[in-house]
């Protein structure tokens, strides 16, 4: 591993960027803003979803697939939702090549032009809900919670890795209900289930809340958010789950038969992440000798190596080895044995540092004398001796410390990157200056937000739920506000 | 469940579409050849994806995600490949769309033209050997063993669902490695694995072999097949594996330097299955009363059905339902207990009947007094009472025999659907007549495949691995032949 990547003082979005690119997570590919996921860090990402997924089944949803295309006047249905998403989006016009006249290379064969344009997929509610029209006639049907695993696509100017890219993997939950309560319970369930996964997985604090109308999902009544601060004191929106009312059910003429055998329009919810998350994982706790994971996602929690330098020793090595790696194993814990006899031991330690392995446990012929083991946290960089006699459930406590520590350091960042002002001064010179999340009063209006925007280029990132209400003074307009809300420059 | 569905013997081919809709497994959708897979369909697919899945880490592989999308140059870079792949293709030609003018909807925005076309993955060679001639370097970089979970598009003419879709899931397996000698073995690898998973989960026996060189897949060396029967007597190629040779290693500039210091073009695989495992698993086992699956891809193994009149018995079976629910699930069987009461338990058994649950258990009160519950098997038909003493490892036992009934079932279906024949009429007959897996003596001719195919639908399904040598003389025009190929009709 090269010592040739940035440092967060010097270079905050190199910093990023040779992390992802160094620790071989991702990678831009020959298509614009389109990102190969390297196996490393596609392997997190299997491990969020294969997390996410148990917790969707557990909470009574089922996964089906729908098609990537979308016809193009689906858009044109939601009148909101077609301003917010049809606009910059992959446009499939033809079905055909053929073989350049010239003979060179291949063209767009104009006798194979689409009738009706096809979109590919930027969000899935047009589709889904056009097929809902035929699965759901009576009350029986519902609640229907379905969930899709997909690949989608929004045209993006600006693209960074993991956090803006053309395509992205995501999941997107589209759930349809008999009431308007039950359909705003499932948007808060699941807020709830992106809340939990982001700080008992991610060890990632979130704020949860409400997005002004602003900045609301195109198509949606209300859109739950939560809201993670990383490092560089900018807001990172982690998931949202949006209550859509009955908008795309009568765009799509969805209704039911009730229990009164009165006619309705279904009410509906989607919600969704993506592997955006990855990015915030990355910025949340890594520092500037690389990425840090928190345990709980690291494909290997714990990386043995040995050192050594003769054969007899290396034998004997690997043999210790074998049995502590079995011992943890036996607990569930994913380790690597690292013995390539290509790579010294030195170059082993700053690689799997770089790459944010929790536990590193180094062990040599005079640990082989001692019953002793060298073991380094990836998080604190502390290294300690530890007896090699119930090692397993040792390491197993330690990478559940490391994962608790984790989430401690975050919180605590974010409680001290947390400010409540008063003056339109100070509101600008915190989001100029440290950044952080912002508690300021505001009018309410999306003039003022815009202004806002405008002016510091902060948005709005959520107001809290359950926010405490309070008397006071918006902080560009001076009109009354009864409460704060959070504002934050965001990725 | 109506009774509203076809028979094999009266229209087998909307038998099998009946199955598919009605079964709940997978539907059309708006967009034209694009199928929605339904939850039912789709948690069948997570089994086969989970079990392949671990099949692939197991032989050492990682996965990893490449762009849906693909330069048009780059299918011009190997030269059969756009030949097989560039022609018919969902093609993106713009990013943006704008309101129409005359206010009705949205159109196409000119001015947001690509300058180069991008073509929905219909496989990812060309792209992952881009990537790849970035990622090796030395042989230390080799062997690069990776697969991708992906939707791809083939814009077909004629779809039927799962077996022929314009979209579809599947797998791809792309690798690169030092030597001749080990791709090839990797390739053989790959095809034992798909041939494993037809064989004990899918529960189908496959011939494994290669193909004739009209029928490989473009830009192979060498293409490896399994070969499935279907009960219409028609062939099902349910996985391939390809030994690409240096092509697209050439096609790429993807170089590596040897242990000697020598540079040499990589050689690679690459192998796939898809939701058209979904169609071979249908067809193979289904019977007239609807769905068959094997256990071991059945999203519940075991349903329970509770029979009984008063609220005071019903209250007594669901304790007991529980009980025996709880006591199977310890054995990992995959139970659903179906105590709604919408339903008449009659509906219930025509319902899992046709959805193809292994195991039905209905339990009455006079089960209660007897100590006894009724087990009925999917695959036979079979009804027997079996005491509750010890019932879950009964249950486990029986599920066991279903798989392996299944697959017998399918075999002996094969064997007895297996013909050699030695004159160009017994052929003709044999096709045209009951079908079936026909082998015969073929002179080795391109031409004389594509006229046997002309004349009789019949293509060569494979060449058996290990084929028997055997002198004689070929079925259509008498030339003289060393071994016997199979043909058959096809999917």
């Amino acid at each position: 591993m090269s010592k040739d990547f940035a440092t967060r003082e010097e270079n905050y979005s190199k910093w990023y960027n040779d992390i992802v690119t160094k620790a071989d997570l991702a990678e831009n590919s020959a298509v614009r803003g389109c990102m190969v996921i390297k196996p490393y860090g596609y392997s997190i990402w299997e491990k969020m979803q294969a997390t996410l997924d148990k917790m969707f089944k557990d909470t009574g949803h089922e996964n089906a697939y729908f098609p990537l295309f979308i016809p193009k006047s689906f858009f044109s249905k939601e009148a909101s939702h077609v301003e917010g998403f049809a606009k910059e989006c992959a446009v499939v016009t033809h079905y055909r090549l053929k073989n350049s006249p010239d003979g060179k290379g291949i063209i767009v064969d104009e006798d194979a032009k689409l009738e009706e344009e096809l979109i590919v997929r930027p969000t899935s509610e047009t589709i889904i809900w056009d097929t809902y029209r035929n699965w759901i006639q009576s009350y029986r049907d519902l609640p229907l919670l379905i969930n899709q695993w997909a690949n989608v696509v929004r045209w993006e100017m600006r693209t960074r890795l993991f956090l803006r890219t053309a395509e992205f993997l995501w999941q997107e939950g589209h759930t349809a209900h008999a009431t308007q309560q039950e359909a705003i319970e499932e948007a808060e369930k699941m807020l709830n289930v992106y809340a939990d996964f982001a700080e008992n997985f991610l060890a990632i604090p979130v704020l949860k809340g409400v997005k002004s109308e602003n900045e609301r999902f195109a198509g949606a009544v209300e859109t739950y958010c939560i809201e993670a601060l990383m490092q560089d004191g900018k807001a990172l929106q982690a998931g949202t789950s949006h209550f859509l009312g009955q908008n795309f059910a009568k765009a799509f003429d969805v209704k039911f038969t009730g229990k009164d055998g009165k006619q309705e329009y279904v009410w509906a919810t989607s919600w969704g992440v993506s592997t955006r998350l990855m990015g915030a994982l990355i910025m949340a706790h890594s520092d500037d000798n690389g990425l840090v994971l928190p345990p709980k996602l690291a494909p290997h929690q714990v990386v043995i190596v040995p050192i050594y330098k003769t054969d007899e020793e290396f034998a004997r090595l690997n043999e210790k080895a074998a049995e502590i790696k079995k011992s943890l194993e036996a607990l569930n814990i994913r380790v690597k044995y690292d013995n390539r006899d290509t790579h010294k031991p030195g170059w082993k330690f700053a690689e799997y540092e770089f790459k944010g392995v929790p536990v590193r446990i180094a062990i040599g012929p005079r640990d082989l004398e001692n019953g002793t083991v060298e073991v380094a946290r990836r998080d604190t960089k502390e290294k300690a001796s530890y007896q090699q006699i119930d090692l397993a459930h040792k390491i197993e406590h330690l990478l559940g410390q490391i994962q608790s520590n984790l989430y401690q350091k975050a919180l605590s960042f974010r409680e001290q990157n947390t400010t409540n002002v008063d003056t339109w001064d100070e509101f600008v010179n915190q989001i100029e200056g440290k950044g952080g999340f912002v508690y300021a009063h505001w009018d309410g209006t999306k003039e003022t937000e815009e202004k806002i925007k405008e002016l510091t280029k902060a948005t709005i990132r959520c107001i809290p739920l359950n926010n405490k209400k309070e008397e006071g003074k918006c902080v560009l307009t001076g009109k009354p506000s009864t409460q704060r809300v959070v504002f934050a420059r965001a990725y």
